[in-house]
């Protein structure tokens, strides 16, 4: 069927469930058919606005194109378009930042509301009617099993050797009749290699052939390399204490440059039979897997360059005996977190001198992304690491401020900050010991003077001395940003 | 031994590892000995400070002994005690306020240095040696094995019909180790009845006879009975809706009055067949099982008045076949917590119009008692509500602020808000959404127009309008109370 006919089942108010994560296996055809569907209809008068559940962020063909035409009513669990997240931030979409392991079951549990039509790339669909996922799972498992009509894109960009390389489990369900998930290794499969689909409800199948959005990631800058050595002398120094194994615990590593330069960085060091147990695979864990450093990686998705992802393509054969991808409920699911005993590698917006973290909101109030499966990670996590620049906007900004604007993460689930300037170890420190460490190890020195001074009034003149806070000026930074551009 | 004798193995500096989890099986007589150790020595003018570790909250025998000696250096991972709160907040003792769930695989991952002592209260030694816990687990399984030396208190006060009522889970390790935890029920039994501890590591056995801190409650008032009222009839809407059992989900209740009231107010619900998965039995929670309302409760510590503590001991015959106790690591894990679906029921400090909520900072910087285990809960139920009157100090504190001056609990984990006022159902809101609910259905009607007037003023002042903030503004409401006593 033509994109735009299968385009044709979606109705004003529906709520559609597509498939995508970080800008993989999201469709591409159909969404940019709704939208002009949707042109055509405001344009002749009639409102026409949708629901959009996801796996994570998709590609400007399906969130671009649907906010350019004002399509999106609501949007959850996770955004990173840019037109999305402005119309956000000005007011004319609600968004619904979620834990990404937790929208399939709140879909389940149904306060969400019914889900009229799943939209789903597949890169293959079997005889027996069986579909191969294609570069991500994210929750089109829950879609196909919840929503009322399916609408498939079948992508013969995707390549064909990703089939075998999905683990979907479908042991979940809503309590009580919830039972262990039975995984203890990264590399432990515990589903099935397809998804299935009730083919009473599929409505139509769109044949497409374009590439997931492959951004180009720039090369790791020095600043992201010596977060990296500290990081990695870090992982060295609790090996010596006997508190890390040698082939360290598998690891999760958030999306972004520093984050990638971390991966790169250990393909270097001394650190082999590593895994991953992580929601998405970058450019710099694919160079880790062909290295052999990396062992074997699970997660739900891909993100990678347009080199990488040709790469991927080539050497499937090789890579698919050591990726697993699976339905985000379980590749962030807290009970194999916490089991696995993760290391949790994060990125931020800010941190502030207690070590609590906002990960998702620019000056408190202007959503960036959202906290994607950071929660289901962090606080989980044997190690729980936040990384970021200690400046940003050409030093206008402090990544660490006397109190954060917002906060994700609080004090108990961040262990670790890194920065180029240094690295925090905050386990087992009280408030006013994480402050010492942080402000020392880790702000950039144009605010270290500042920070020290902030908290040295702060333990003087707060109203308790356990978290000693300045009502009055503790987000007079943000303000003094807003009001001239620059923190300093 | 003599306590006096038995607290001569605790050095100073040393680390101690306490029972007692909510003033219930607390070690009573070595602490005192302890402190009346430390008051010698110190006016031999010998400096002597001790770091300790327990379940949760003790009783003044033990945290308050030892505070009033200024005998401790740092304390974890939960606390109660007026005396200690004050010099936690007067910076005088180094507070580590932890997810209850975590100091036992913290403390054997090691970074929190090693344990020099336990000091553990037992309710029966055994003639092959394994010990019947008391009224608490908390953390003793992991103090009895980590610890160089064990010092022992028999306590003649608790009831010997506490045998056969534990539940300890010999089946944790750390990653890469870790396996399921094979529980699916509140009521499964997955360990074993006692605590085992090497002999050669018991230096000393004290013997006591003193009863738990046990506090009358005051019974419950008109609000406390308003917010119970308001969540009874949410879990029948949820009934009827088919989002809950009819025998609804294994709750959690934190401490205090309006969880009393709540567990009371089921009594005379057509709710039955109940079944708890919680931290703490208080005094409604007895009341209910002895109904019949409640099948069954598993917790890992009693917090009851001295009435219902007589009660529990008189009909411990008819209790123990109701009620499981098991370590916090168990009965606060966020598998089990995810996997049976607990419906979570805590109290708070202050929410914001967001849902952000703060547990534990009074005015942003002075602790109250501690996050305890509401976070383990909260991020992992199936409904996670949280409930406050709607002022406090006679209407000179609003529970609802524009925003929170410390963040305990994030708008991810927080999904109902009740108040004596109604209740804000936040499931599938968006921020601006979830500000309507709040400020309608549960602050106070002296609050909120000028909640109303602020989110107004946000929606058009702020940076961003995902999450409307006005920086200047926002904890203003706190430094008011400060500066004149009263938030109006």
């Amino acid at each position: 069927m033509s994109a735009a006919d299968a385009a044709a089942f979606i109705r004003p108010g529906a709520t559609v469930g597509m498939s995508g994560f970080t800008g993989s296996g999201y469709p591409k055809a159909v969404p940019q058919a709704l939208a002009e569907r949707i042109r055509r209809e405001k344009a002749a008068g009639n409102p026409f606005r949708v629901r959009v559940w996801t796996g994570a962020s998709t590609g400007p063909e399906l969130d671009g194109a649907l906010a350019e035409v004002d399509g999106i009513e609501f949007r959850t669990p996770f955004n990173s378009d840019p037109i999305v997240r402005d119309k956000i931030n000005r007011g004319e979409i609600e968004y619904l930042d979620m834990h990404l392991s937790q929208l399939a079951p709140v879909a389940w549990q149904g306060v969400l509301g019914p889900l009229d039509v799943a939209v789903v790339e597949v890169s293959a669909i079997l005889p027996d009617g069986s579909l191969v996922a294609s570069s991500s799972v994210g929750n089109n498992k829950t879609w196909l099993d919840r929503a009322d009509k399916v609408i498939l894109e079948l992508n013969r960009w995707q390549s064909e050797g990703l089939h075998g390389v999905h683990d979907i489990y479908y042991g979940t369900a809503l309590p009580p009749h919830r039972v262990p998930i039975p995984l203890v290794k990264p590399d432990d499969r515990i589903g099935q290699p397809t998804l299935r689909c009730d083919p009473e409800k599929i409505v139509a199948i769109v044949e497409t052939d374009g590439p997931d959005r492959n951004l180009p990631f720039s090369p790791p800058d020095e600043t992201a390399r010596a977060i990296a050595g500290q990081l990695l002398d870090f992982f060295a120094h609790e090996v010596r204490k006997g508190r890390l194994p040698a082939n360290l615990l598998p690891l999760q590593s958030g999306v972004g440059n520093v984050a990638n330069a971390v991966m790169s960085s250990l393909q270097d060091s001394p650190f082999g039979d590593l895994t991953a147990f992580t929601e998405v695979i970058q450019d710099g864990m694919l160079d880790l897997l062909a290295s052999g450093s990396l062992r074997m990686a699970s997660a739900t998705g891909f993100s990678l360059s347009p080199i990488a992802a040709e790469r991927l393509n080539d050497e499937m054969a090789f890579f698919r005996e050591r990726i697993i991808l699976r339905p985000q409920e379980i590749s962030n699911h807290p009970e194999l977190v916490r089991r696995l005993g993760c290391i949790a590698m994060n990125g931020l917006v800010e941190a502030d001198i207690y070590g609590n973290v906002n990960s998702t909101h620019i000056m408190g109030s202007r959503i960036q992304n959202g906290i994607g499966g950071s929660g289901d990670f962090a606080r989980n996590a044997y190690v729980s690491i936040f990384m970021t620049p200690s400046v940003a906007k050409g030093g206008k900004i402090s990544a660490i401020v006397p109190q954060v604007a917002h906060v994700d993460h609080i004090t108990q689930d961040v262990q670790i900050i890194v920065t180029e300037q240094g690295l925090a170890d905050l386990r087992g420190l009280s408030p006013k010991q994480r402050a010492d460490v942080i402000i020392a190890n880790c702000a950039h020195p144009a605010y270290r003077e500042r920070l020290q001074d902030y908290d040295r009034r702060a333990r003087r003149d707060s109203y308790g001395l356990h978290t000693p806070v300045l009502l009055n000026e503790a987000l007079s930074w943000h303000q003094r940003y807003i009001e001239t551009g620059s923190m300093t």
